[in-house]
């Protein structure tokens, strides 16, 4: 085929749906150093788990089969939104004037608007056939939240989202669509877990964080038997989940006779990112390939590229298993940016280990410039883009544009892992001229809070 | 194929997308009447149309040609968002216990959220390679406007867009994504032309309609030489750009060898509705298969269902073509209703005759029982529907619930033309309680507006 009647849209055909997760834990040289219990401080339990994991999510996170089966149940629901199309982004490629081949996966088609259904929808399914009746979890742009309550719903349960103050506050729409689904939406930190009480007198005007909201979830899910807590992103089973992306993105480019150089997702907790990157990689480690990978983070928050390998625990309140993977540390307390997906203080220690190991780069990237890059996206390829995921698109800007001072036809792949509908709030705001360069007090905030990790003794 | 083994997902593959228009005036037993001159009240000339619209488009508003090329600079937009997911209701299906089986094709997958872009994209272009800089419109739901927005900066034009004034408060956001894609948004009525200014000056607090803002969109083109007018609905060239939808639905349903029994699509100026059946009521023409093809009004707004087949302006101001029509009168202000999409007063002048006709239905449905469907449609297929789509799927419940009672399989095919994400405001206010049934004072608001247009003589 040649290069320029590749079409816009490559679309795989339903028989092609992957039917099982790919898990890189079966590749990758070094596994990661294993979750320590919060309270003892000793390597955690599958007994310590299931206090809010149920135990087939237990074994997903701590296997290392290669290849996971799909339950039946679980492909019914995922038949409902994928697979998701591959654009080639012919119309940005002119508008940058670029030689290189820029391609996205598109994971804002489905109707909670990201990738985080992906996810979801395994969660709910494997904690309701170990009878659980509730889940709970937090959210931090409102993505996750979202996908949680239409999975629950789907299988019959309840839910409760934590949801980060401030992204409460500049998406109420967010939470509209979750109360659609039958869910309990509560602004965090909040004062309905001891946690949130305790955040809220020590700081009462906190724009709350992914890992306080956390640390109320997983809280009301262990003082509660019938219930559970969800994450979103992080741990193993939820990168698992995730590799549809990375898979179905394979098999497209395969239909196209292509290959990534460059592939790129933004970098939250971690999960898109490894979605789209882990099947790729697993072509480095087979000596078949050799893609770069980039993990795009927030300048605001940039745990890769500012932040340390260390042990530390996964919510500001230590309730959750202590990880090793890049950390800002824990009681981190990132600027109110757009993005509020990627304002977590850690990774996933899987991503964190990988990019230790050097197989996985970084790159931090403004808010100002990641709105200039969506808004150019949004113009040439008429998809208004999440904030999150537009920190993607603007890694691959810079690399299509870097392509054009070389003259280089890389190819380069990225997960455009949401849609920005329930953002238009930050784009008024951008548009008005309100978005500006500089993050006043970071290597303050940062500087303090590794202090802080490092008073732990881990 | 066993009928419970199609998939939930039917995608059509990138190379059977329709490279042609389907004109249902080839195939129709009696063409509409002719549109005559608002100042003459004779037969309109295309010298009278070509002072807002561009040739190319009056040739395709008169033609009897049954297939028109989609042109290669238009499919290439096209490929950007084409063809939609045809999706077998299978969680609706449960959840009534109806033996029908029930399919839809969904529209909200595109980037404007809505059919609109269908026509949006050839009318831009039809109109730049016309020397056109700039077009102006009128929008409802604001669905049209964010189309018309992305395809002239598709094509690099500019847009002006006078928006419903109660849309415009409702759907703040709305406004916010046709400024992203560098649209002027004026709320309707308003003081930037004389009709806009008039109609204020007798009713200053009107929530607006869509008939003034046409008016006010075609004053402002009329009056500049380098400007068009483009309507979202309606005319024949919009209905012939919107047969993509159903030549496309058509291919579905042969790849898992289905024809359905009912076609369903809301009806507000026709677009949508005359999409989805009109490629299937060719089979009608031809005596091969004879479908039921039911469009949905909103009770408030009843053109259809108590409305008269007459000549009548097509909007309030008698500046547009006089059209034969079913119509409330042009003079009809509706209530406030959240379907923003469906307020206008008249029709398609192609489904109006075939209404007449005798070969398409019509039922009106009531905005509580519209958000009932809504909710029901969202927990169970997990895509968030527009209002005005949910007319369709109101029907659509309705006609299952009756194969319940008879036991009769039937095959229903709804059009679910787009995605509520921008309706947020409107689920919320249903979600409270705020939405309730009756509309008071419609019968004498019909009956004044129709008196109006007896004393036209026309």
């Amino acid at each position: 085929m040649k290069k320029n009647q590749i079409p816009h849209q490559i679309i795989l055909p339903a028989s092609e749906l992957p039917k099982q997760w790919y898990n890189v834990r079966a590749d990758m040289p070094n596994l990661p150093a294993p979750y320590l219990s919060p309270r003892t401080h000793k390597e955690v339990t599958a007994e310590e788990l299931g206090a809010i994991f149920p135990k087939s999510l237990i074994e997903q996170e701590l296997t290392t089969e290669r290849y996971i089966d799909i339950p039946k149940e679980v492909m019914e629901k995922y038949e409902l939104f994928r697979s998701t199309p591959m654009h080639r982004a012919y119309e940005l490629e002119k508008a940058l004037g670029t030689p290189a081949r820029i391609y996205y996966k598109y994971e804002g088609t489905n109707p909670s608007g990201s990738h985080k259904l992906n996810s979801a929808v395994p969660q709910a399914y494997f904690n309701k056939i170990e009878g659980i009746k509730r889940l709970t979890t937090e959210t931090g742009a409102g993505q996750w939240g979202t996908a949680l309550s239409m999975a629950t719903k789907m299988f019959d349960m309840e839910c409760t989202v934590y949801m980060v103050k401030v992204s409460y506050q500049q998406k109420p729409y967010r939470r509209s669509i979750m109360q659609m689904y039958g869910a309990g939406v509560i602004p965090s930190p909040s004062d309905q877990t001891q946690v949130g009480r305790g955040i809220l007198a020590k700081m009462p005007d906190t724009n709350g964080s992914l890992g306080d909201a956390i640390a109320e979830a997983v809280e009301d899910a262990a003082s509660h038997s019938d219930t559970n807590y969800a994450l979103g992103s992080v741990l193993n089973h939820v990168i698992l989940h995730q590799s549809v992306i990375g898979l179905e993105a394979k098999k497209q480019m395969e239909m196209v006779d292509e290959y990534p150089d460059i592939v790129i997702g933004c970098n939250g907790g971690g999960s898109n990112f490894s979605g789209i990157a882990f099947p790729f990689l697993k072509d480095t480690f087979d000596g078949k390939e050799h893609a770069k990978f980039i993990a795009v983070e927030a300048e605001a928050c940039p745990k890769l590229t500012k932040g340390v390998f260390t042990y530390d625990y996964g919510d500001s309140a230590g309730m959750a298993p202590i990880t090793m993977m890049y950390s800002l540390g824990h009681s981190f307390h990132p600027s109110g940016i757009h993005a509020g997906g990627l304002r977590y203080h850690g990774d996933s220690p899987l991503l964190s280990q990988l990019y230790h190991d050097g197989f996985i780069e970084a790159a931090a990237v403004g808010q100002k410039e990641v709105f200039e890059a969506a808004l150019l996206f949004a113009q040439t390829e008429a998809i208004v883009p999440a904030p999150e995921s537009s920190h993607a698109i603007c890694q691959a800007i810079k690399e299509a544009n870097k392509c054009k001072e070389s003259g280089e036809e890389k190819v380069i792949l990225f997960n455009l892992s949401g849609n920005g509908y329930f953002d238009m709030t930050a784009y008024d705001m951008y548009l008005s001229g309100k978005i500006g360069d500089g993050i006043p007090g970071l290597e303050e905030e940062i500087a303090r809070a590794q202090g802080e990790i490092k008073d732990l003794g881990l």
